[in-house]
């Protein structure tokens, strides 16, 4: 069975995407193989799978968390950023970001909430892996608001809250003022909670604050810095953190939060943002 | 990583979800090691299953088709109906199933379209491995139109059009009209279509009438016969002809069609429809 699919996918003029399904069909073969699912049960994933499709909009996309919940996401990161010493770790997009938030000034706040949260002054640097300045790069941040929802989740949030690009200085540096990020659970009101309930895993991510870094003649790097006191960096539900990307959240005397951090660019192919889904 | 996946579903309480889970959860790790997507591909892919998600509905179940075309579907049923010496061959169900579909008289015909085509009269008779009758089954029975299109495809067809119900009787036989069936495309308007033209796939079906024969005692029959002068049999797009299914579909002087087939029940389990898409 397994050869008459292949022969029948043999004439894919791009040879990438003739490799890519080869190996998939493969796989997925070798899986139905082993598991053996009977017909309802092989019914029962391909409508999972369809209500995963279903579920996902505008604020959020299911299919992407999916992706997350097995793994696959942070895998795909291993397999395209192997690092070496001094690199900064990559970590996933995740299904909030947005593209197009908005262009900010120096030392701005992203929280456009008046209700806003426990006060955090955020200073980075951002170096290639000589140490020299990465000038004019675009800072992308976006994080959860202090109940744990990103503003694309929460009517009750203002438009683009916690979400705002900077531009790194002659030396590399930026800053901006937020709000100390907290722990949240991924949606579970929808197919991927079902999945997670019924696999009897919890649904929380530590606290974090999502970058991507962008610039003409660099690789994009998309990353999270998780706040170091989270007792769930070792449990992320995406299997997202790691210890390097652990950000030391210092709490000063007048209840302020702040945070230091330095990440480094390497020189390759500038990746564009995902599109937004229709 | 795979491991720390595994480890983090291991506590799943149904055994036979975590087996199917974990087995997945490893050939898909397998497939993206061997791969090795670009961050890009994956989203691509992830975006594609997502839209397949999207374009299902009640007049075509997209994902059901995608599984079709990889040559999932026929495979989850050659596993699961390891076929004896006399069997009927299973086929697919296929993305056009409709259940609830009218209870006929024996011998009425299931073309409810004025339009008609080239006439047909099916007689079919239903026995157990032992060639014994199997009396009061229930054989649902669902075609294309002459155009190639199913009625829940087609604005221009009537409501159930060539879709009826009829029973067997005492000695397993049933009969009804209809019109001799034509070969189709599948549905090539949605992200499925894409991916055949991106294999330089043809998307054509062989004209067949499908049958699901039903019985309390005996494992539910999902079937398809085939015209034996269609020359796309040895090329089906979604891989479920077999010469075994192939039906003889006689001409007679008068422009009429005639078609006999003998099928046969095995005790068992009966399966129940599929649930329509919401």
């Amino acid at each position: 069975m397994t050869g008459i699919v292949l022969a029948a996918m043999s004439r894919t003029p791009d040879p990438r995407l003739r490799e890519i399904m080869a190996s998939l069909v493969k796989h997925l073969h070798a899986f139905l193989r082993e598991a053996r699912p009977t017909e309802e049960e092989f019914e029962t994933g391909l409508d999972f799978l369809l209500r995963v499709g279903k579920a996902s909009g505008a604020q959020k996309n299911e299919m992407i968390l999916l992706s997350d919940l097995l793994g696959l996401s942070t895998l795909v990161i291993m397999i395209n950023n192997a690092r070496g010493a001094g690199e900064t770790d990559p970590a996933l997009l995740g299904p909030f970001y947005r593209a197009q938030s908005p262009m900010c000034a120096p030392g701005e706040s992203i929280s456009r909430d008046a209700r806003g949260g426990e006060p955090l002054a955020m200073a980075g640097r951002v170096t290639d892996l000589g140490g020299n300045p990465v000038a004019g790069a675009i800072v992308d941040v976006w994080q959860a608001s202090p109940v744990g929802l990103y503003e694309n989740q929460d009517p009750e949030q203002p438009d683009h809250n916690l979400r705002g690009r900077f531009e790194t200085n002659a030396d590399g540096r930026f800053h901006f003022r937020s709000v100390r990020p907290t722990g949240y659970p991924v949606p579970t009101d929808g197919p991927c909670g079902e999945l997670l309930r019924a696999q009897d895993r919890h649904p929380y991510r530590p606290a974090h604050i999502h970058f991507m870094f962008s610039k003409e003649g660099y690789k994009t790097l998309v990353t999270q810095v998780f706040v170091n006191d989270d007792n769930c960096i070792a449990a992320d539900v995406v299997f997202g953190a790691t210890t390097a990307l652990s950000g030391n959240f210092e709490r000063l005397p007048d209840g302020t939060s702040r945070l230091e951090f330095g990440f480094v660019m390497q020189p390759g192919k500038r990746r564009l943002p995902r599109a937004p889904i229709p």
